[in-house]
């Protein structure tokens, strides 16, 4: 199709340069002439202007300005192109403009790059990406920007645009919040900081890293879902302070029955692709260098055992980590055993 | 050394494991006659029995008794072990037991198996493991528990029994009641689960995950931790309510201020091993199957570049996943290239 992007910050530069790649024709404007530019001199777009060819248009400007921008858009005449956009927050955009071409949406996918440098065809390979539509939307519009997302290597989900709004509230709004706050209260504790730090290990590192993107979408993003935000956060400190009544009163049946209810639902999490029902973990001890990956991986492929996770868990001496490894429990005992006989330590 | 254990659980065993891989006799006992005899089985301990010959013991039985057990082996004769303990909190039993050959101890890994039949001799490799003696603890005492733990594979840390107390309320004890209640809270949430589950991608996975272990210890940690996780608890609820506030009020400032410092502290967690200052991600889309890490981190190693970090993002239609590779931005860059060369999509 012939496509439009406009804004051509980080998403939007992704957006265009993924349909480029996918062959499409994409033109597209920026408020910001230089960024405009660079988005054409790294090849996002093959050409600046207005949207006049366009079929499809994509608004990705900051959130405040959608509502204008596609209207401007879904009214520019008898050829006007389908439009979606990629607002984090739905709900208002959503009713603040029904038209049968106005397909609101957001990909879940970001990166802390910024800017058309930052950009890549590739941001949404295996993200979700949920569509919104109203009940104005025509099924020919949604059809052509499903078709545009799937090119994009995304996976489409359908929402309404309050479920949406809900969902990211309890799945990402009040977890980045938690997120945020938890590491500048470590960071702002008086204890000593650099043996904090030494402790902080992999539970308190995967718990807070997502605190460490850019603010920069946050105040549009909680003055936009505010209601559903501060509904989260309410029931938050209920339970935090449920949580303390069982701490201070020492209620150990309470305590094991929400830790349990917790470890359930957390096992519970589907996993992305297919993993089987039972995965074994392996950790193989490995010196910190170039290949050691591929010697342990190769002889994984060699045993025509699939690996559905892999993490290296670092040591601070800097000179060797661990490989963990999921796999099926019988090529998790087969690869252990290989391992083992040329040379490498192997835990189960 | 000579060796004892006392208590062949998951981590009890472990260390017997470890330390007999490492050459030491290791014998060990437990309240239990089963799991001793299992210990004993999977070849943790050579003999099952009192610590009569032993130079060195760890008691490992829930942290309950490791006074009792540990003034028992402290008072067993002229010949009595340098013992060390593996509670995760250590004011207590710190104050109530001061002894020259008492080291109280921390080893601060875990798993999710269970029992002599989980234990791996390398559970503690890469792992932090915390000591702590009192102003009573020998040299000699405090220079051969380092050396065991050394010989475990873990990173001696050294602090005060309160200082311990408190760092881990804010780095660990805190972070997980979080954790689990916000897994709890998405779980019981009323709007559709499915979409849910769906949308809990990167972030929220990660944030959640220590969630998922086991609740057996909790109870007593957070009994014999109260004070410090009480504080814990309280200084949240106030950041929480402060954030309230700003999202309530629309105070931008106040939240991109917040969510910059939070960011700079994550920025500033030391990175664990040698990784490099500045570091590039790639995602490179594969199809799921055996092999095809092998293929990717074959590349990297024949181009000598070191891989940092690698996490496999499998996509809900089961049939591709993206691998994400974190490298420095030189060797990024040089193995995109190769990558596309031999047909590989890759985003930077």
């Amino acid at each position: 199709v012939r496509a439009h992007v406009v804004g051509l910050g980080l998403i939007g530069s992704s957006i265009a340069l993924g349909l480029s790649e996918k062959g499409h024709v994409v033109s597209g404007e920026d408020s910001d002439p230089a960024r405009a530019r660079r988005a054409l001199e790294v090849g996002a777009v093959s050409s600046l202007g207005g949207s006049e060819d366009a079929e499809l248009a994509f608004v990705a400007t900051p959130a405040a300005s959608v509502v204008p921008v596609a209207r401007r858009l879904l009214e520019s005449g008898p050829d006007a192109p389908v439009v979606s956009d990629v607002a984090g927050v739905k709900r208002q955009i959503a009713s603040e403009l029904t038209a049968p071409f106005f397909v609101p949406g957001h990909p879940m996918a970001g990166s802390e790059q910024e800017g058309p440098d930052g950009a890549t065809g590739e941001l949404f390979l295996g993200a979700s990406w949920v569509l919104t539509p109203t009940k104005e939307t025509s099924e020919v519009a949604f059809s052509l920007v499903r078709q545009a997302v799937s090119d994009l290597g995304a996976e489409v989900v359908v929402l309404s645009p309050e479920l949406h709004d809900d969902l990211v509230a309890v799945i990402s709004h009040v977890p980045h919040l938690t997120a945020a706050t938890l590491m500048a209260m470590a960071a702002s504790t008086e204890v000593d900081q650099e043996s904090l730090m030494r402790l902080a290990a992999g539970g308190f590192r995967d718990m807070t890293r997502i605190a460490a993107g850019t603010p920069g979408i946050w105040p549009d993003i909680c003055a936009d879902n505010k209601e559903a935000i501060l509904a989260g956060l309410d029931a938050l400190a209920r339970e935090l302070s449920e949580i303390r009544r069982i701490v201070a009163e020492e209620d150990r049946p309470a305590l094991t029955e929400r830790l349990e209810a917790a470890r359930s639902a957390r096992q519970n999490l589907p996993a992305r692709g297919a993993r089987p029902a039972e995965v074994r973990e392996l950790r193989v001890l490995v010196p910190d260098r170039p290949g050691v990956l591929a010697e342990v991986t190769s002889i994984a492929g060699g045993l025509g055992a699939n690996i559905y996770d892999i993490e290296i868990a670092h040591s601070s001496e800097g000179a060797r980590g661990v490989v963990v490894l999921a796999l099926s429990p019988e090529a998790a005992e087969l690869l252990a055993g290989k391992l083992r006989d040329v040379g490498f330590q192997v835990g189960t």
